[in-house]
């Protein structure tokens, strides 16, 4: 190891381990903590976060950097996290720490602002919060941006490095111009009878049947926990302790085994981080988008596909035969790939997904580069769920108010999603070149496609890019294309649509 | 607030920040955590061990002690914060760092030489590391002690604070002249048959009892979590979390009862702290021996009695009729009290554990004040047990192997195990007078007896010392009395001897 980096290691540690507790304090609040518990818990879960910045973010730490700057025998996992440290570093220097304050407090009260809002049905409680996030917002992107940058840029930057509205754009007006007219036809088409995953479904078996298929597609129980919480998520603090939740209802089959799929690919994402990578500032996905990417093509491109259900569907049956005894495995299928264009984002089907984020990052130009009034919000979504998704929400809680990020400060994170599922597209098109997805999904051989994903993609983490990571798998650079044909592709298909 | 206090909090707060993290990480590592997490989380452990020490033990909080040393405006529970501060101050001080390190070293490969030992049944892994360990001890004691204090008492009073050997010797005395003649007297008389607690008990139906038991006494699942474990224990991060674990086994009934009681007891300690004490350093038990009386308390004296089952005995028949519908209550409770003088302390039953701990104590004793050998201990050790239990295990892995306190560096602390046996005694003696506890478990009225321990010992946390527990509530010094008479008369009762 290189001298002057060495000295960078206890404050890596230190920062490590507070995030590790931080973490399981959070996993913990939301699988098993008493009701009770979090009043109090919270006091230490405050002095953690604030110790973690600090380990980073301060003097001691700024020197060793300057001194860096000058090493030439540094490795590329060193090159990596010092890369990663300095980028931290510029974004918490570049905002005033008073103004850093005031921000802290506002998005802790607009949370709570934010869900009475929701609960009473009334944007007008959140608005004006909403109005002070913005305005924050635009100031923070403002101390932060290059030359010539816009400010949306800026916040894009944060949760997708270097994707910025030109490129945005350009996609989402493919998606407009192939998708809408796709959906359109879809829903002239006849409609899928998918009410026999809303029948009875036992939560217990529910459960022995999630947990095989966690195991099946490669979830490892001597490296991970599965369990259950309100909102499905995925958690972990190195490599060999990675922890996925699900939730179970009754009267629906697909949401739990879904999720589980969704988080699954997240979980083989983290596992499959090199030992070397885990527990330094590497050693997490390369982006959200790239996160989500591994989540969506296991939860979508594999988990809906007829391929990988030909050799687990008969067990699905034996352990339902009242449900499901009579269904064809062509009907199961048919059914998880039902498009059905509705108002709520997380349960919209793979095709109008993305729809759903156009809607948000149209909406969040405006507020960022074109000064909207926030009390035009409300209408304005409304307006682009019935221009692009044919339906008009009844009410704000759900609409314009269904989502937390806004409140919590998060505007620039919703592309991120529609990226993954491109990213998941592009890899899917180069995978088919390499090995034969489909053949190894109906031989039960999935091993082979995860394998391929963490030699190509887990075992990095952070330490390559999104655009180096593509770019050293499919030869080329980020192409939304991909994720149009494939989309086009699939659902001719699933509603027997003519080309 | 005093002003001059106000300066420790930061410090206060990180101490108990680190102190919840390092906590539920041993609570998800002995539940929950896959297989092969511990070996790569260790290292966050490590770090938020090491953070948790310095985070007290540091120039500053040294500086503001002195500053506070001279103030008179100090509340009494800002006064009992420095007294335990200081003593941490104290011990650490009185340590050169270099021994200290030394020794940590040397408890973390003991701890692995202890178990190999155990494994292989051979006495001579561990004892190279138990003879370095007795000399560390030995030294460290030396630098604390006072003029003419000995080296053993220097030790005991780490765990029970002021209770020395002049006391224990007492003690143990009574003990020997007293319970030994009545073991021997149960052991001639007629054997209780206790068989039927050893069927088959299905462990679901077990969990299920087993958690109605824990909330009839009180645990608030609002509060608190109960879950399994390979050895069952509690634990917590302030008065608003508590946790127990318990473990199950298919063919014995009563183990997992009686250990749900006894951390139950212990639980409702923790759960009884006053919120203003609960996250600073006298939030928590008085002393180990403090805390071991509410574990004993619930489930030997409570229950292990008739009056304890009389409301809740039907609801076990109930649920297990093949294995309990021919039991009466009172043989149920007969079984409960069988004496049984055998080789392993944990699994000791009420009369006989203390006997366990007179080996212990006396030992302990040799080792420190008497420069015994080590080479001899094994042999002592089963002299000893013929003596007292008239039992002799065959193997060392059953004698002086059996337990892991002196691998950790843990000599001085069983002998509070007995202490607490001794206060719970007194307790329930002052509790007899002041409310009719056999009625109130008979009734089913419980809460009256936790609400008593609540407001008399659980409230005050550490913020008094034990013996001013005990004197505040039995208006006497602590008396061992009570427990040898507690004891002959309930299994001169149990056994139907004569008096």
């Amino acid at each position: 190891m290189n001298q002057i980096f060495e000295k960078l290691i206890p404050y890596l540690d230190k920062h490590m381990a507070f995030n590790t507790a931080i973490a399981m304090l959070d996993w913990d609040n939301e699988t098993l903590a008493p009701e009770e518990s979090m009043e109090y818990t919270a006091k230490a879960l405050g002095v953690l976060s604030e110790e973690s910045f600090s380990s980073l973010i301060n003097p001691e730490v700024k020197e060793i950097l300057e001194e860096l700057s000058k090493e030439k025998n540094l490795s590329d996992l060193e090159l990596a996290i010092i890369r990663k440290l300095e980028k931290q570093f510029q974004k918490s220097e570049a905002i005033p720490p008073k103004e850093m304050r005031e921000y802290t407090e506002l998005t802790s009260n607009s949370g709570k602002a934010w869900q009475k809002a929701k609960r009473e049905n009334d944007f007008s409680v959140f608005a004006p919060y909403l109005e002070k996030i913005i305005a924050f917002k635009k100031k923070f992107a403002g101390y932060g941006k290059k030359d010539g940058q816009k400010l949306y840029d800026v916040l894009l930057d944060d949760y997708e490095e270097s994707f910025g509205m030109e490129e945005l754009d350009l996609f989402f007006d493919k998606l407009k111009k192939e998708i809408l007219p796709l959906l359109k036809r879809i829903q002239k088409a006849p409609q899928v009878d998918d009410s026999f995953l809303h029948l009875n479904y036992d939560i217990e078996k529910q459960k022995e049947f999630n947990r095989y298929l966690a195991e099946y597609m490669g979830f490892d129980f001597n490296r991970g926990v599965m369990a259950e919480s309100e909102h499905p998520f995925t958690t972990n603090w190195h490599n060999h302790d990675v922890r996925i939740t699900t939730h179970y209802y009754e009267d629906n089959l697909a949401s739990a085994m879904l999720s589980t799929i969704h988080e699954g690919g997240h979980a083989l994402y983290e596992m499959g981080i090199r030992d070397e990578y885990t527990q330094t500032l590497v050693g997490e996905g390369a982006s959200c988008g790239m996160h989500e990417s591994q989540s969506r093509f296991f939860e979508n491109i594999v988990g809906r596909s007829r391929a990988f259900w030909e050799p687990l569907y008969k067990k699905l049956q034996d352990m339902f035969p009242k449900q499901l005894g009579k269904v064809s495995l062509e009907n199961f299928v048919r059914a998880l790939n039902t498009v059905k264009a509705d108002f709520i984002r997380t349960e919209a089907d793979e095709l109008t997904y993305c729809l759903h984020i156009m809607v948000r990052y149209e909406l969040e130009k405006m507020m960022i580069e074109e000064d909207v009034d926030v009390k035009e919000l409300p209408d304005l979504w409304n307006q682009k769920y019935k221009e692009y998704l044919g339906v008009e929400p009844e009410e704000d809680s759900k609409g314009i108010l269904q989502d937390i990020h806004w409140s919590m400060g998060d505007i620039g994170y919703f592309p991120s999603y529609a990226l993954g599922n491109a990213f998941s597209a592009q890899i899917y098109h180069q995978m088919k070149q390499d090995i034969k997805v489909d053949e190894l999904l109906r031989t039960g051989k999935i091993s082979v496609i995860r394998d391929y994903l963490k030699e190509h993609i887990h075992q990095y983490g952070a330490s390559l890019k999104p655009r180096e990571l593509l770019k050293n798998l499919t030869g080329e650079e980020f192409n939304p294309d991909y994720y149009i044909s494939y989309l086009k592709e699939r659902f001719t298909k699933e509603y027997q649509l003519e080309e």
